[in-house]
């Protein structure tokens, strides 16, 4: 008898559904565009039709699910699993969970993207169970999921692990949130662009051959790996601003692992990793640096939806899931 | 019949030593002077016979000593507490639990003194048993203690909590630990002298009536509270670091509780109290702010005596008490 778990991955790009077996191996799969012109019941209703058809379609004689679960953009209040302000989607107020619980006739863990994530890069990442990992994803923006002692941390309201927020420069660019030199308005994919015409504007990459932009973590790589002196400053800049960021969450948390993903932190990882590793251990306390391990997850875009999986397999662990 | 708890607070410049009942009623206490002219295991020897004959003092028929413990300057490594290499003391390599478990003829929990305040703080602040608290003591140094889901967070070797290496501002001043603007460079007491320097070399200060210094917070409070600009500047921009800091390690673990201690943060708490708040607020996300409370301590330098007692009474309480 298999047992199937329904998995969601709601992100700011894309949608992926999917249903899985107990052992995390993804038997069917959907992508689609997330839609910015519909009501977010509507989207959360379309997500339910895509994992019920899903399961239709995979679905044999003697089949047992499991449960459901969804990764959705914070913050996410908890345990109500409401999402309250969501600037990436321009969602507010939204009671994911009970949405989601009515359009598949279950109940539906929610969590938070990044959370789901950090769980699915301890229970399925290439160094498993290490009990004190942090998660963290560059991306259009930063994020992050802390497994403490074993367990995800959520802090008292569900907002703990904003590590996107953690000024790196003190009265640097405004971020999103509002605050000046947070990791997500210096390191983030979106702000790229912007700092690419900085480094033209102040003299580097004359001898810039990259088109007229709008340009990405892709396109910059590329041209850093054709040795264009603006993307490399930009490269090597981030990787220093990363670098601070996580000695000072080494020197907070004193984890056996930070896994970095996301797609400026996986497009980039042959250009950054070594230096990235070299920094967080010259900037680190050596009894934190340690035993530290730096990885890139291997899980791609798979990452959340194996922490759904997780999240059902292992839901009676405590207050680590809801 | 009584329960009696032998505690210890090894401190930078002085040593507390006492016996407290369950209840946490300090029965007896001695204070004297951290000797640097001696042996680490002569100071360590020194405070087990001060705590032996303590409980001689105050001992009476029938009391059963429920155990003893001690807190003492990081790092230290977990779970064998050897204190590594601390800067404060000049101590290098020393088997603190060894030591003072010969010394007493009892086993002795050893613990980092501001986790030992946090524990203190947890279980007899004004706010107790707040799932999420977070300790911070600024006094000659900058240091923390974590207490997440009701439990001492320590990371994998003892490491967590090093609040004060958190960097602040981006290529600041050199800190104690060799990288640069740790919060602990710029807001700690023994860099306050040097920060008054610096204003009356910026001009600030000219109707400064300080003396010729050494200023330690206790001068620069004073003055500040006499109206002097060069010190309402030093207090004022310490007050910016120290909420950029509490706002980091909100947005990180949207705490219930966070609770500030030391003797710069207790003698300017009229000074700062307000102010820091504010900007704590104002730069925190809303949802990690929504039910936060900050303290300032109202345990004074009993605080690390009654993390002694709460490790002692709780030692049952899994990975939070070794």
């Amino acid at each position: 008898m298999r047992q199937l778990i329904l998995a969601a991955d709601l992100g700011a790009t894309k949608i992926l559904t999917a249903v899985l077996d107990s052992s995390g191996r993804i038997l069917i799969q959907e992508k689609s565009p997330t839609p910015y012109d519909q009501e977010p019941v509507k989207v959360l209703e379309q997500i339910c039709a895509s994992l019920l058809g899903l399961q239709q379609q995979v679905g044999q004689e003697g089949d047992r699910v499991m449960g459901a679960a969804a990764a959705v953009p914070g913050p996410l209040s908890f345990p109500a699993a409401v999402m309250l302000d969501s600037p990436n989607l321009g969602w507010k107020e939204v009671p994911v969970r009970d949405i989601m619980t009515e359009g598949l006739g279950m109940p539906v863990i929610v969590e938070k993207d990044t959370n789901m994530a950090a769980l699915g890069a301890y229970y399925f990442g290439s160094t498993p169970f290490s009990p004190n990992l942090i998660y963290i994803t560059v991306s259009t923006g930063v994020g992050g999921g802390l497994i403490l002692d074993g367990r995800l941390y959520r802090g008292q309201a569900g907002g703990a692990g904003e590590i996107g927020h953690m000024v790196v420069e003190r009265n640097g660019p405004v971020c999103g949130c509002g605050r000046r030199g947070c990791l997500e308005a210096v390191a983030a994919g979106r702000v790229l662009a912007r700092r690419v015409e900085q480094m033209r504007a102040g003299g580097w990459g004359a001898d810039m051959d990259l088109g007229p932009g709008p340009w990405g973590a892709r396109e910059l790589g590329e041209a850093a790996r054709r040795g264009d002196r603006a993307a490399l400053a930009v490269v090597r800049e981030t990787t220093q601003f990363l670098g601070q960021a996580i000695a000072n969450l080494v020197n907070l948390f004193n984890p056996q692992l930070v896994v970095l993903g996301g797609s400026v932190a996986q497009g980039w990882r042959d250009l950054i990793s070594s230096s990235l590793d070299e920094q967080v251990r010259s900037l680190a306390f050596p009894l934190n640096a340690r035993d530290l391990r730096i990885e890139f997850t291997d899980l791609g875009e798979a990452i959340g939806l194996l922490g759904c999986l997780a999240a059902v397999l292992h839901k009676e662990r405590g207050p680590g899931i809801n």
